[in-house]
C-alpha cells in the first residue's frame, strides 16, 4: 500500500535492535485517517471470503481489527496477553507465544464463548516478524474449530522469514507494506516490490 | 446512552469480586456497531470544544478512542503500561496507578513527543470507577503542559465515586452509563437517572 509505504519513509525510525519504530501514526499515536484507509484496502482484499470474525492481540493490534471489523460488520476479538484473571474466567483456549520484542513467552488467552466452529476469522495485526504471535493466534483459531480466512497485517518484516513460512504452509497473507531490509546507520528502508 | 444500557442489562454479568463483566461486547470481543454509536455520542457530547487529540490507555480504552478521534479527525494516543523499553526510549511522560482490578501497581507512559502544550485532549476509556487510572492519564496531560477539554466514559461504577470527585474537582466527564448498585446474586443493575 503506497501510502503506508510513504509514510514509513516518512516518519518511520530504524533503530538498533531491528526495530522499526513508527510510534508516531501506528502504534503509540495513530493516525485515524490512515487507520482507515488501511481497514479499506484489508476489506478489498477479503471481502469476498465470508468472514464472521476479526481475531487481534492486545495491545497494538486493536485499533487496525476494530477499524477492520467495522469494515465487516463483524465483531473484533481480541486476544489478551497473560491474563488468566478473574475478568475472563478459567473458560479460555490459550497458546504460548515467545515475545520477538521483549524476549520473554506469555500466554494468548480467548475467551470460549467467543470463538467457534463455523467461525471464518480474518486475523489481524500491526507487525509481522518472525510470525511467533500469529502461530499463537492461528492455533487459538484452531483450538476453536473455526478456520483461518485470511491475515491482514500492516507491516511485515519480509527478511525475517515468517510471513513466507506461514504462506508456504498455505495461509493467504496480506501485508500492507512489506520491509525488505533496513538499516539503522543510514536510516534506510527498501520495501518488497 | 440508552442503547448501552439495554446492552448492559441484556449481556453484562454481574461477579463476586465487584466485576461487570461486559466482555461479550466491549473489552474482549467489541460490537463494532455499538462502538460506532458510543463514540458518535461522545463526539456530540465534545464537539465543541477544540480537541485536538484523543487520550486513552492500553489495552480494552483504544477500540473506542481510535473511534472516538475518527468522529472528531484527530490523532488517538494511547499510554503504555509498565513499558519503559527500547521501542519507546527515555522521553517520556510517566505516572504510577494502582490498578483496582488486579491489585497491583503500575506505570503509565506516554511519549514526550505526541503532548504538547497547547494540546486539548479528550480522555477515553471503556471503565471509571476509582478514577486511579484516570488520575494518571490527568496527570501526564498536564505534565505535558496540555488541557483536559473533556473525559469521556463507557462504564462507570457511580458508587465508587472515582467519577463523582473528580466532577468535583470541576473536570467535565461524560459516562455513557453510570452503575450506581449491581448485585451479584442477583444479578441486578440499576443505573443513575
Amino acid at each position: 500500500m503506497k501510502k503506508l509505504e510513504e509514510r514509513i519513509l516518512k516518519d518511520g525510525k530504524v533503530l538498533l535492535g531491528d526495530v522499526l519504530k513508527v510510534d508516531s501514526f501506528l502504534n503509540h499515536q495513530i493516525d485515524v485517517q490512515l487507520l482507515s484507509d488501511m481497514a479499506e484496502e484489508i476489506y478489498n482484499k477479503f471481502s469476498d471470503r465470508s468472514v464472521t470474525k476479526v481475531l487481534t492481540i492486545e495491545a497494538s493490534g486493536i485499533s487496525i481489527a476494530c477499524t477492520v471489523a467495522g469494515c465487516f460488520s463483524v465483531p473484533c476479538l481480541f486476544a489478551k496477553k497473560n491474563k488468566i484473571n478473574k475478568n475472563l474466567g478459567d473458560n479460555l483456549y490459550c497458546s504460548q507465544v515467545k515475545s520477538f520484542t521483549h524476549g520473554t513467552v506469555y500466554n494468548v488467552v480467548v475467551s470460549k464463548d467467543f470463538l467457534a466452529s463455523g467461525d471464518r476469522v480474518i486475523i489481524v495485526d500491526d507487525f509481522l516478524a518472525n510470525g511467533n504471535a500469529l502461530r499463537g493466534l492461528i492455533n487459538i483459531v484452531k483450538q476453536a474449530g473455526a478456520e483461518v480466512a485470511g491475515i491482514a497485517i500492516a507491516i511485515e518484516k519480509g527478511y525475517q522469514g515468517g510471513g513466507d513460512s506461514l504462506r508456504k504452509e498455505g495461509y493467504t497473507i496480506e501485508s500492507l507494506a512489506i520491509v525488505e531490509e533496513m538499516n539503522p546507520d543510514t536510516g534506510e528502508i527498501r520495501f518488497r516490490d
